[in-house]
């Protein structure tokens, strides 16, 4: 089976740092395929190499063309990522969805590209329309710009989050060692029975409500083993502590 | 009402090129209130200036503290983000996840934190143990090093496209009057200090643990005002029971 992983596509890239910074930001997220089209100042680039640290590996592996039909050849899918609205009839995505349809059709066997384009400009016209669709981070209409990194940086962790995906809620605290049912008695009755002797519950007319306001506050907190061990041993020390006068 | 908004909290940040790349992410996403913790450099901060550019409001207007507590005293609810898995029993969350939850408690009038730590080591697990919840960016294992503005971006980011994601979601609770940090600040002490007296942290080299232990039950449970006033009142029944003698 292909590799089911997109291709990040960087078209006409200025700056080496944000080559490099591009490079971690894709394995920060698992992704290594990328492409570099028409760097500004050559190729390899040092700026790039020293700003890649652990991620330079994808220097090295990274195919350069001299265009972006070149670049996108063997791919079935190309997104285009852009910042502003262009005057184009072509479907535009959210990151998320893009990100849905390039697991998609990678799973399905299919090469699916992401373009990016240079830092100042973005991409040309011309790019966007070999793309079968474009894409655009929903940020503040006020403060919009993003860098070339940042936009690679949150493809990169869309492409992850919905691959990654179980299909089912989040595992919070997955593992943990709740309390159960018995247990959570044994706590409510040490308490209720040891604030009973410190005449906690008083006046008497009242003790009803204020125990099943313990009652419910124990059954309502999410407590671990460990926790109800500590509110037992919170309440035999104060015992104790009584007990030595 | 309230502004729905989190806070981004940068605890002890070293650079000031991050503080002023995080203003910038922030405002990427129209996030605005910034807090910073004793960060290294001073405050204001030149370099920071520098690099938030069009952000720079968002640095005028950032609540400055000397610790995570004052930065957090008026806040319900507390998210750390950490880059690796910590030894302690607190619920971990996605960052989309965190953020749906930041703001189903927005709209519910609740103030929500989120914490990131200093660049070259993260939170401290004392502050960890203060947070409510704890939120991973899930990075390839290989590679997971995010810097701090990266992390702002990706947090605001999914704050962004949850928030404006059309269909409400249900308010679980809404109306609760929950406790704040002050509040809870105010509960653990009060244990803190009683079971001192008690004898309660011993063997001596062991106490450090066992305080952070207890901190961090407490800032995990979803108490309300109620239950912080019933908890206060156990120990003091206990005191007032041991004094009788």
């Amino acid at each position: 089976m292909s590799d089911p992983r997109p291709a990040f596509v960087l078209v006409r890239p200025q700056m080496g740092e944000n080559i490099g910074a591009s490079a971690r930001a894709m394995l920060n997220f698992g992704l290594e395929h990328m492409r570099v089209v028409a760097p500004r100042d050559g190729w390899p680039n040092e700026r790039a190499v020293a700003l890649a640290s652990g991620a330079g590996r994808l220097l090295d592996g990274a195919m350069l063309t001299e265009d972006v039909p070149a670049a996108v050849a063997d791919c079935t899918y190309v997104f285009a990522t852009t910042a502003r609205d262009r005057d184009l009839t072509k479907p535009v995505y959210t990151p998320e969805a893009a990100m849905e349809e390039a697991v998609r059709r990678g799973r399905a066997g299919e090469r699916v590209a992401v373009l990016f384009g240079p830092e100042r400009a973005g991409l040309e016209n011309d790019d966007i329309a070999r793309a079968s669709a474009i894409v655009q981070v929903p940020t503040n209409p006020d403060f919009p710009s993003l860098n070339l990194a940042q936009c690679v940086l949150l493809m990169g962790y869309e492409w992850r989050r919905v691959s990654t995906r179980a299909g089912g809620m989040e595992m919070e605290m997955a593992g943990t060692d709740w309390v159960n049912q018995a247990e959570l008695e044994a706590l409510a009755s040490h308490y209720e029975t040891r604030l009973e002797e410190a005449g906690f519950f008083f006046p008497e007319g009242k003790a009803p409500a204020m125990k099943r306001t313990l009652r419910n506050m124990w059954s309502r907190l999410p407590l671990t083993r460990a926790d109800a061990q500590v509110f037992h041993g919170v309440l035999r020390q104060m015992v104790r502590w009584k007990e030595r006068g």
